[in-house]
């Protein structure tokens, strides 16, 4: 619902639209529980207190829930802290990142990619969803340290963005260690700075 | 075998290790196909044209035969190649890493990082097996660098290998493109050597 004002929707429309996030949320916490592979449909219907019809008749089968149930809950971000500098601007988005990893957020995609790698809808939606939608992020991070003077023109956020993501889900997967804050700094000090500050080619 | 010129092993052991063999083999594969938690014990006898009570002789459980395929495939790792420079170096251990990653290891890894977020054993299997024993690779391409004088003293070559890893498991895992020479060569140029060569804090 963008419009807030008024609802439109009728009293039963209502009533589905609620069932289906109720639905997509039973999906997200299953698959930060058992991934992908090991859920099933029987497991969804029984976590969210609906029938397998009424899932089917919401969805095709398990790879366009789940796709839903991805769109719905890692469509939105607000955007980045203007915390005056590039180094605290980037500590803030780790922080952000890091924080989501070491919830549900981090085993939900930890339990996606095994699927994801023999499910092409999937693999699209976690990109689009995970890395597309993210990337006025890093463009606007970017800008700013430009106009700050900080970074010349024509820096590229998409390599920014790339090492960000490649940092954390290599770290939250392999489980290489917490997702601290001591993580954040390093990865902001040891590799986005000197990546983002390297002398142009 | 590191002892190729005699086999003090008996009849019976050298057929017991070359069914164990086979039996990694088969799970090697299947781990590629369709992932950890989709292959079941069936597969795995069917594959390997094996008995499940022969594989119960060997392992007690599935995490225990996959650590040990595991160990078995990604155990031994040549030294790197001294091309000379740097970056030379860090181009030749890139493209081994890629064609590794194009070739089933990817798809065994992907198959696998799921499961390992819910199976400790695999987990800390993968980090040893694919981390920790590659660490001398680095170490070995940082030491010559420093010998060479193209790095200085107590350059980090965790850091090194953290990032590398990261960059090719992110690009491989989330399908974010092909592991080509370009890529390569943009991972070495616009990242690895812009953080080896950053200013020491």
């Amino acid at each position: 619902m963008t419009d807030t004002a008024v609802d439109v929707r009728t009293p039963a429309s209502r009533r589905g639209a609620g069932r289906r996030e109720a639905i997509c949320e039973a999906v997200f916490e299953l698959l930060a529980e058992v991934g992908y592979d090991r859920m099933t449909m029987d497991h969804v219907a029984e976590r969210a207190h609906a029938s397998k019809a009424t899932i089917y008749r919401t969805w095709a089968d398990k790879p366009e829930m789940v796709v839903d149930a991805i769109v719905q809950h890692f469509g939105e971000e607000p955007p980045p802290v203007d915390t005056g500098s590039l180094r605290g601007d980037l500590l803030d988005l780790m922080d952000r990142a890091c924080t989501a990893a070491n919830r549900a957020d981090g085993d939900v995609i930890t339990g996606l990619i095994t699927a994801a790698g023999h499910t092409p809808a999937l693999a699209t939606a976690m990109q689009r969803t995970i890395l597309e939608s993210k990337a006025f992020l890093f463009q606007t991070i970017v800008a700013r340290a430009v106009a700050r003077g900080e970074l010349p023109q024509g820096t590229d956020a998409a390599t920014l963005q790339e090492v960000m993501h490649a940092m954390i889900v290599s770290r939250k997967t392999w489980q290489c260690g917490p997702m601290s804050d001591e993580f954040a700094v390093h990865v902001v000090d040891d590799v986005l700075l000197p990546v983002l500050k390297r002398p142009s080619s």
